[in-house]
């Protein structure tokens, strides 16, 4: 009699070395990130980004897809290469998994310009000396410490909620009642022992990056700096991905929560041991992000974030305890999350108006946050205006979407300049180039516009002779197999160009749209912020010539770098601040671009290039050779 | 070669036929409790009680302790009778556990004087029609429902945490914007379709019973009641069993907490859908309890309740989220404790002064809520004076410790009369005799003291021909063999006597102290509350004659029923009461009886019998033969 078939496979994921038992027929994507394998997946498992490569060495699988036999070669499946989001496991199985298919570190912008932090942090500290109880004072633990904090610190009413008196027995007996209460207004919310610094975390959650820090919540002084990579980006690299892996999955919303929760806590862990302060010391907490990133900490429902009209389920602020999001904090800590201004403009958009004073500034001004979605506010103090929009630039400055695009990684072109007849290539960490980010894109689309090989209108020029015909259409070489760092040509090609046009294009067309929503003429604004880690390496003079900005000098824009880390960290070290960030968000006006008049047209017309670019370019190449330095890519 | 030992054995428990798989050398009491088998132990499994006790029918278990030969008869222990708390498993075995060994159920009182419940709920439904979203007006969900709550309800600054905002984006949209909202001050705590009325339950949770209420909280009315056993009872019967347990065990303190959790949701869920109504209508819960209890229920540490000076962690009212402590009902009802007086004067006591309106007395009044301990409360009002003392009466009253003893279930002698020559007994459900339960052993000791039978210091009279010699000395058979409902004779002994004495000595000394401490004679005293199950079948004759209360008029005394679930109630639907409440924990006087002067010997004094008790007896048959009615045991 034939034997029934087993009700689970193993899974021995190579080169790695794991093995892992899953139900029969499981996805091999969702097999991969189970088994805490990040495998890169920017389309979210829709199986259309090409990005989860990975090669079968022995087992039966499902036969190839549509969408598999379109994206792979046909020397490529028949050497074994699948979609990991394509492919069912039909027995045990050995998979491959090549480094380029793995989630890799990257560099992380953590620094930004955080002069003067005010200092007015939610958290006290009181030194007390508590008496202890006898037969004759019999009051409760949290009774006499609550009476000592009124006689001795004018702090009268301290209540605490049950998870802290859990502690307040423990901790008071162990120092003998000489202790230092953490306060935040009238509650306990942790115990220590005497002379105890209360510290916090403040975090700017990117949909790819988080940067979180560690402050001493007395003196402002930053403890420790660290980040990584948000964890959800196995579940799709952008917001839509993964909002919409919460819609395929019942429990999606609980898997990307528990993931972010626990790296969270993680980076905690790395802060506090880096810094040499125990978890019972993290007094609070202060994290900004979009509104989707926010929405999926706090388990919120996304599903109208996703479809018309686009609303958030809540954006005002909230302070939620520590330990409800997974924290292992003082057993009281609060978690305050900055308020968002609409579905689109999330609470690091605040952080980044309230880190560059756009809502104190004394003349218009324009922030900008370039991302996925890049949010932009337009300040008229005059008019006591603040308006924002968020423009869907897409991820192409990430390198998503784009044939050789890749992040801010070693090999990246993070600079190009042409000369007559060459290319002058600036990578990251000065090794091969491999493919290109950001600011290597900008860059290369500026100087092909101003040596006139791109037209107005993004066309290739076919008639120059550096034009060549590759697999897909025309395309520049930017460096040939023998010279680059993966044995292959480094291309720009027509559809890496259009792509430029239509990200540039969406953040041109917010900016106009906010200028006419505002009635301000371009030349009035006298700063223009631009915040973010893309935004801060990014070669100005290349932005302004492929029209992403409007053509204002050079001086008036401030590369401020992580904006919404700085504004986490004054959040967290200011009540002030705080109250301020309540009030921006509830004053700022949010310009819905989809109903704007005539965006459509506006978006068309800032899809070309500007006519002024190429004439601007006569010695383009002598003019910005210094320019490559660390800080433009 | 042998084979090694398996690391694991099974336990067929019988009659029950349930089978479960321990640990090698598990302790039985354990490994049942675990299995969910109620087993009484009184003792908290320290090997005393001789509550837990099982016959091994089949396997290997260890030999029996010094303990279990003092407490089973050679024949007991010949026959495989053992203590499961005092027997390891060494093999896999087959035990019978028999009835007497079980937790049964019991009745419960429910009832209490409720007459005119006010009516000052702290969560208010608004009926809201909030305009929906459109891509004109992207407000954030939450933020709509606000700006309704404001315009419509003049309710303005609304906000909810994230666990409610997970509900609003979904409720909202399924009822297409009409919605009733449940709001606690600004907080809004759910959402439910239109019309929906709150529900609120109501909660007196004692060491041994529970009893639980559901009202509507718009118009006061009792929709459901139900009750049951504490099911940490298997953890030890009285409170200081169980608080050992959590010494003795790491995660005791967790497991107990764990336990009467789950036993409050799942009544929760009986009055529920006993009442029709839904868990998300539950918009509000208040808990009453010893300060033991409530602090087991918060898991607050307890071990500074054990030793002296015995102080509570906290004894505020604290109010909880309710999925805090595992009960299911709008995600974001709150649970409300009543604040406590002192370590052993807990909030359920604070709830029977709200009952009884101690706090609001205009002349001298007592509230004495009997049980394992028993807290009284004297109130002047002239002098603005509520003063509580607490006295350690122990478990006799409740059957335990008694030879024959037992609780108030079938076949409990409730009443007792002596005659010339004979024995009028009442039992619960009129059905043969089995033991006694706390009325009736009062009413035998008052009879037999009546009648001479025991003189002032509670020593049987050995030369009256109806004082014979038994097992463990003189007794006094009330039923013999032939008439009871266990075929063996139910007595009551010299032992017991001595222990009613203590028992009623440490309340009257209580009392005594309280007097003289607030300078109070006990004829000032114009009203005495009895409160709690116990106390309303008492027979207040046969109290006042054992000397277990002042020799005051009857017609001042009042039993009053379950004063502490009236209490809970009144505060569930009061924020009134719920401010009297911390007012009168505020201002109450502990009286610490084991610092007050010469208070040993108020309590050596207390335990003789009053000398007029036998000389008021001439005709006390005739007098009282009508009074052993439903409420006198």
């Amino acid at each position: 009699m034939p034997m029934p078939p087993p009700q689970t496979f193993e899974i021995d994921f190579e080169p790695i070395g794991k093995r892992v038992e899953v139900a029969s027929h499981a996805i091999l994507l969702e097999a991969a990130q189970e088994a805490g394998i990040g495998l890169l997946s920017s389309c979210g498992g829709l199986g259309n980004c090409g990005q989860c490569r990975v090669t079968i060495l022995e087992g039966a699988v499902s036969p190839p897809t549509g969408d598999e036999e379109f994206i792979l070669s046909e020397v490529e499946l028949h050497s074994g290469q699948r979609l990991a989001c394509s492919t069912q496991i039909q027995s045990n199985v050995k998979v491959y998994i090549p480094n380029s298919s793995l989630i890799t570190a990257q560099r992380l912008q953590l620094k930004g310009d955080s002069s003067d932090l005010p200092l007015d942090p939610v958290i006290c500290a009181c030194d007390i000396d508590v008496p202890a109880p006898t037969l004759h004072d019999q009051r409760s633990d949290l009774e006499r410490i609550a009476d000592t904090l009124a006689q001795t610190h004018q702090r009268p009413g301290a209540v605490a909620e049950p998870a802290v008196v859990r502690q307040i027995s423990t901790v008071a007996r162990q120092h003998n009642w000489r202790i230092t209460a953490f306060l935040r207004d009238n509650e306990i919310i942790g115990l220590a022992p005497p002379g105890t610094r209360p510290v916090g975390m403040a975090v700017d959650l990117g949909t790819t990056k988080i940067a979180a820090y560690l402050l001493d919540l007395a003196t402002g002084q930053e403890l420790a700096a660290g980040g990584g990579l948000n964890p959800q980006i196995g579940y799709g690299e952008d917001v839509i991905s993964r909002l919409a892996y919460t819609r395929r999955h019942q429990t999606g919303g609980e898997t990307l929560a528990d993931l972010i929760r626990r790296k969270l806590d993680t980076l905690l862990a790395e802060l506090v041991q880096h810094a040499g302060v125990t978890r019972e010391q993290v007094a609070d907490v202060c994290i900004v992000g979009n509104t989707a990133m926010t929405h999926l900490l706090l388990e919120l429902p996304v599903h109208q974030l996703t479809t018309a009209p686009y609303v958030a389920a809540t954006g005002a602020a909230v302070d939620i305890k520590a330990r409800a999001i997974g924290l292992t904090t003082a057993p009281g800590a609060y978690v305050h999350l900055l308020p968002c201004i609409g579905g689109f403009v999330g609470a690091d958009h605040v952080a980044m108006i309230l880190a560059s004073r756009l809502d104190q500034a004394e003349h218009a001004v324009l922030g900008i946050d370039i991302g996925t979605n890049t949010e932009i506010a337009l300040a008229k103090p005059g008019q006591a205006f603040l308006a924002s929009a968020s423009c869907a630039s897409g991820p192409a400055f990430e390198g998503a979407h784009i044939s050789d695009g890749m992040r801010a990684a070693a090999g990246a072109i993070e600079a190009v300049k042409l000369t007559e007849t060459g290319v002058q290539l600036k990578t990251v960490d000065d090794v091969p180039a491999i493919g290109l980010c950001g600011s290597g894109i900008v860059d290369a689309v500026a100087e092909l516009r101003r040596r006139d090989l791109l037209n107005q209108r993004g066309r290739f020029n076919r008639d120059n002779s550096r034009v060549r015909s590759g697999r897909h259409g025309l395309e520049f070489l930017l460096a040939p197999a023998s010279q680059s760092g993966s044995s292959r040509d480094v291309v720009i090609t027509q559809h890496d160009v259009n792509e430029i046009q239509l990200a540039k294009a969406a953040i041109r067309a917010g900016l106009e749209a906010l200028l006419k929503a505002t009635n301000t003429a371009p030349k009035e604004v006298k700063e223009v912020i631009i915040a973010g880690a893309f935004g801060s390496y990014l070669n100005l003079k290349s932005a302004i010539d492929i029209g992403m900005f409007p053509p204002l000098p050079e001086a008036r824009f401030k590369q401020v770098g992580n904006a919404a880390g700085v504004g986490a960290k004054l959040a967290l070290l200011s009540r002030a601040v705080r109250t301020r960030a309540r009030q921006l968000a509830a004053n700022a006006d949010y310009i819905e671009l989809t109903t704007f008049p005539k965006f459509n047209r506006l978006f068309a017309l800032s899809m070309l290039f500007p006519a002024e670019a190429s004439s601007a370019a006569e010695k383009p190449i002598a003019k910005a050779q210094g320019g490559a330095d660390e800080n433009n890519r």
